[in-house]
């Protein structure tokens, strides 16, 4: 049977509990993790009441004194996390009983762990959004020196992963650019919801005691106070939130990723990853697998299990508090511990990838991806789009039955399909001509690309 | 095999399409359903090709005409959605080319179906928001308008489904407004990405016309032009979002929905459901089932499902276009089919619930729901609240013993837990008291519901 | 309002249903597709409630001719499917009534639509999985088919997407046999749990009715019946499995067709896919895409979705019968018009696709895919298997600065690494010769592959 | 940069791992739980390569004897985990050849890593199943122990969460023994796919040496040898599948415990949870939470999810290993962990739980519960169903008009609604002759019930 002491709670209960039960309730295990936003969010929970009188400044003190005292054992991590002690609220505050006597008592007037675990998570959130925003933009700035770096390599434009139309290798990779910010975006207006501070809502129909609570937001940098105490203690939408964007994150990523391991096969051997990325095989001597980013691709599925998992958990649950919400923490957790290093490992790894020019360039040559270029030329000359798009598909055919490429095909053999077809054909179907004509903003040209690129680093400064 | 003239691809195939691939391959079954937005996007592009002199005035007058008659048709159902035509890009334009010939054709100019079903897909999504931003608002205003009727009626505030505290009605239902406004906004912010035009992104890498993009931009009500095309025509985290905002909404509601459900429950009997909103069963003559809410709650699973399938099927998938993305579109109808009834359904049902305030205020007086203010009480007496809330324990296992609420247990044998109970703690435990005293901002004392009843009010009035 | 004669359940109604909530809760658009499965379950109880005298012989041959005709009404069309009527049992129900008078109510006695539900979905999944496991069979026979049809085609096998050992075609295509093999043995194993008979546990408690149960469960040939009405009318893990052996099933028709995807791109080159099972671009001439294989990609997440969701629906249900689970039957029914064409087409496709024999096999010869051969040779004369694999590294390293594959290079430099290296090495580096070698069971050896294909072919014809 | 010999694949790598990217690359973290698995796995692998004579018996001797002594440290935890050992199958080598030399590194020999990890995860899986169907069969001997005990308790049983039919408490636990008998075939039969050597396979394509599998399968006691290498490495439905049964039984347990949650509200009161299964608040002093079933309850999303991530991981891989698949041991692990505590801790809740028999009995009195008996009973006397539902439906409407239940209607009062009406109607609608009326196989009548409770022990027992 557990010590009666250890709990919060023991006064109406005849028999403590269960110790298996006690190991499955606890969520010290995990929730240990909080301990410097507990303490802070107490720390200022205390000055507060110390302000208005309801505990003393002497007392007030002496709390405070000792809470910073454990928040530095706890780093160091001196403090056993017993679980005994259900959660990280349980245990400071029976340190800091342990370390003041029942002065320590006061600290949790006004205050319930069900708006002290929100607070909590809200201000993990909060800094975790801050550190996925700056490796996020870490991965942009990579990928524009890597757009500016190999600025005149083209490869082919795929769709369906069919050779389509000849890209800028920088036009590719600005667009996981612009997928990023506006994953950044997400995170930064999940930000908003989680940074309302939820202290004062005590166990769900807010506290009796003369709390100034937005002395309290203030103090912790809080934006805004929550409106409703039953909603404030209950609801985790916040952490869906932070949840979702990062799975549409993990969702880029694992696109890029993909496209790694299909450019570093043999097929198309348009990059070599770096030997310090990579890992070999314990029986194929000659393997250089692309672990890395298969790693990410696979994680993918792992954030997205997360969001399931909670948003499973949250499900038809009535107000207010329900212990089920309990399982959000390693659900966010583990997002986080994923999601950084994903993040974080890709930058490095992008760095030192090295694009084989050549090989894209001539991949671009075979496959007719000037195709399109040609039924333009042909609009050029009177055709209407669908017409000119038949004609094209027609010279293809004949095309590969020679085996040639268009621009091998001789002007007599073109004027059999269209008799406006001119000389000036060759240079239009060059596939950096091709590329040339794509300007339009938004488009592959080199103009629009260096205007893109130009507006990407205004961005990253701002 | 199918009619060549009936895809808009034909000219380098030497076979047609089998058709039981065709039939699992036309999307027209269900894209039908954008007919409205496709058409006006190719109005648009229409005009803006005429203005930049890539078709002539005349043609565009045709053009227009014949789409805007198209639309009609359409609307009315006297097209048929022949599976013959893939998708119902390819259906406009045919019946384009049966009107008006072949100028029908160079409607098609500059323009792709990938960034064309980006457009329709942004445009519908966009007018679902504000539909679904209605419905939020209307059932909001629902909910502060039963909060204001019921003002004085009082009921437990529960936390794991026990009895807690006292609260007022109207601060439980304020909890469901606050969610809904989270709801609303995420919804907002979606908006902000939907609204993004891809046209003159072509297939991937931008058309060689000189297209107006911000004219058509601006002539549709789109805020900004995508700034890659490659990412334009290949992303659709737009649509996650709005799958998870609904997603978000509905668990919302599938809480909500959960209280119905236990309050019209013959134990709880807090509400009373409308016949017109109930079912019968087919068996047992007496049942009046509450099949409305458990409906809602039952569809949160089918809109979690279509965010997991979309983030499932965009897993991995390497750029550009790929006929993967054909998935987004069912997921996306359907969750628009199901949140949209959901919020109007129960929005009329919420109106004509009635509440059984004595079953209500009945229910706060049993099961100790004062034992916190009781604990207060001994605070104010200069205990510290953890000694206050043992003791207060200690209380009520005597009065279990005793089968009494606190209130009724003499002053005699109060006085044996703790001598500075005095006579003024009856009227301290009076669960409207308890409510009292519960002012500060977001709790549920009755000028702090005021307040945040007259802050919703002007919320949704701006 | 409604008509109060449409419902089953009016009489403790004093106002009809909303119209509006009547749509919403009718089941009629989707289980109308259950007619045949209500019918003829009602046959059987009918002939029951005869033979056990709790209805005479004339009135049961009154209402099975005219179930008889309703059926082939439905068949037909002929039965126009009104909202009206809550669901299928209901509109039959009143249809019987229309023809033949008060005594077609009788045919409900001692049943509920709580049984009769999962009755009809029963009998439904009960055949979805006999023709989804005919459609696995037809799939299994094709990659036999093409096994043996291309028994002596070898390609690299690939882990991480890196050239890794060469392997038969056959082999590799039989991967995919065993995939099935347990694909389908998932299938018989639901099948077991899905053929057990509910009715008889009416609404939940089981009917007061002296009815046959085995006698139907005999008539509609289930093999045994339900042990507990109320676990009988509330569970649908039946449902829930095979939604989950489709989503497997799914997974693995995923990774077959980004196989046939990645092979027939231009840098693969290892299959053409037919014409008649691809589809062009509006914009590009030359593009022929794999869009059935990537439909089928593309829907493995639709399944997954709906096995999220009817797993989130049934999370946190009471007992029994609760309305939520009226969302099985969509989920259920989207996931069999799912499978099904999948698995239909991509035979189809398989049957037509050609392999590019010459291509293939001499990808097997760049990339040093026979160095694990390499080390074993090595640990045939005496080597360790860790030593061999380092050593084998060395020489791959030397071979690629030299831009020369393994058997490329002399045996003067081969010995500078090992001295034991012989003329023979040359022959053992021959893929052709490194496949032969592993004729162990399971491997990609000739003769092992052989008693593979034969093992297969005997399982499909048992 | 990393230790060269720490990694079983250095040879043709010119430069060490990036230390980051081990730590992100490496598994020990998580893969040292399969310590155990890997060295039996090795030990068996070994006395086969000794009889095949690819080792000798002398070296054979030295590395079984050095690997029992490994797995004996590890047992103790003497060996750190370090990450430079990228897997617990390198550590455990690495601790190998450290103790006796080179010879430890012939164990690898016809062997690689991605068979071996198949190997370790199938040994794990298998174990883990055997246990959980064991807890399975523990939580069935417990609702048993209940039902035997409580055989004479009847409550209402609920459709809607609406009263609906009396029934025995022990009809309702028994629901729970079906859905927990299917969910143990489920892991069942799940085991026959998991119980397949896949040693042999080697990295892909089968091994060259003349490995013995049969021998390795029976001395580890698998019932088969997988048939298709690349298959064999490359697949994890078998761990899906652990998940899926994982998933559905997680189900089965949140509706008991969902049903544990309500009954022990204030407002049902149906049963006492024990206070050493219950927490506290550390605000309300009055509070006793049924935290246990709400955690339960909550960690279904959680196994939920982990089927989710590894469904989505394993989409759209091509064969044959990739680097993705080793996210499916933590998805695994946690499933386990998880439902392990789960059914263990509600088995000892459950045999604490005290029933309220007199609220229960009383339940059934209020609320018209015997209103399907009344139509029974009027279609004993010759109406049909429909008409006597109907009839029913409206004396109920009088009975509630006149605030009574329908046996406290006086004869008069019901002849006005149907003349046949006798006085042996008052004993026909006591609840308990309800119940006994249900005697059908399958019914909550206490005859039925006795045959239900027979057949479970046998089951049980057998």
């Amino acid at each position: 049977m557990a010590d009666d002491k250890s709990k919060v709670w023991g006064g109406r209960f005849q028999k403590g509990m269960d110790e298996e039960v006690e190991k499955f309730n606890a969520s010290i295990r995990f929730d240990a993790r909080l301990y410097a936003q507990d303490i802070e969010g107490s720390m200022a929970h205390c000055r507060m009441l110390a302000k208005q009188g309801i505990i003393s400044d002497d007392e007030s003190s002496q709390i405070l004194s000792a809470l910073a005292e454990i928040k530095r054992e706890m780093a160091r991590g001196e403090i056993p996390l017993d679980e005994v002690h259900e959660d990280i609220h349980t245990l400071v505050e029976k340190a800091l009983v342990e370390k003041i006597g029942p002065i320590g008592e006061k600290l949790h007037t006004g205050r319930s762990r069900n708006d002290q675990v929100s607070l909590d998570v809200r201000m993990y959130v909060r800094e975790a959004i801050q550190r996925v925003a700056r490796l996020i933009r870490e991965l942009q700035l990579v990928l524009v020196g890597l757009a500016e770096k190999n600025r005149d390599l083209i490869l082919p434009g795929y769709t369906h992963l069919q050779r389509a139309q000849p890209v800028l290798l920088a036009h590719h990779l600005l667009a996981y650019f612009e997928m990023l910010k506006r994953d950044g975006q997400r995170f930064q207006e999940n930000l908003k919801r989680v940074n309302v501070l939820p202290l004062g809502s005590a166990a769900l129909a807010g506290s009796t005691f003369q709390l100034d609570r937005e002395m309290v937001a203030k103090e912790l940098g809080f934006e805004a106070i929550s409106e409703n105490s039953m909603d404030a203690v209950s609801d985790r939408d916040f952490v869906l939130e932070f949840l979702f964007a990062s799975s549409v994150l993990m969702m880029h990523l694992s696109r890029l990723c993909e496209e790694l391991i299909i450019w570093s096969s043999q097929e198309f051997g348009f990059i070599t990853l770096p030997d310090a990325y990579c890992t070999g095989s314990s029986i194929m001597p000659q393997k250089k697998n692309p672990d890395l980013p298969e790693l990410v691709r696979g994680k993918t599925g792992r954030v997205y299990g997360h969001l399931m998992a909670l948003s499973t958990t949250m499900k038809g649950l009535p107000l207010s508090y329900n212990k089920d919400l309990q399982e959000d923490k390693e659900a966010l957790f583990d997002t986080v511990d994923t999601v950084e290093p994903c993040l974080s490992v890709l930058s490095r790894l992008l760095k030192e990838v090295s694009f084989n020019g050549e090989k894209m360039r001539k991949a671009t040559e075979e496959g007719y991806l000037v195709a399109t270029d040609l039924a333009d030329y042909l609009v050029g000359k009177g055709m209407t789009f669908r017409k000119a798009h038949e004609t094209v598909g027609k010279m293809i055919l004949f095309a590969m039955d020679q085996k040639k490429e268009l621009s091998q095909l001789n002007l007599e053999e073109m004027k059999k399909f269209e008799r406006k077809i001119e000389k000036d054909v060759y240079g239009w179907l060059d596939p950096a001509s091709c590329i040339k004509r794509r300007n339009l903003p938004g488009g592959t040209g080199p103009e629009a690309v260096k205007r893109s690129l130009q507006k990407a680093k205004e961005e990253l400064e701002s």
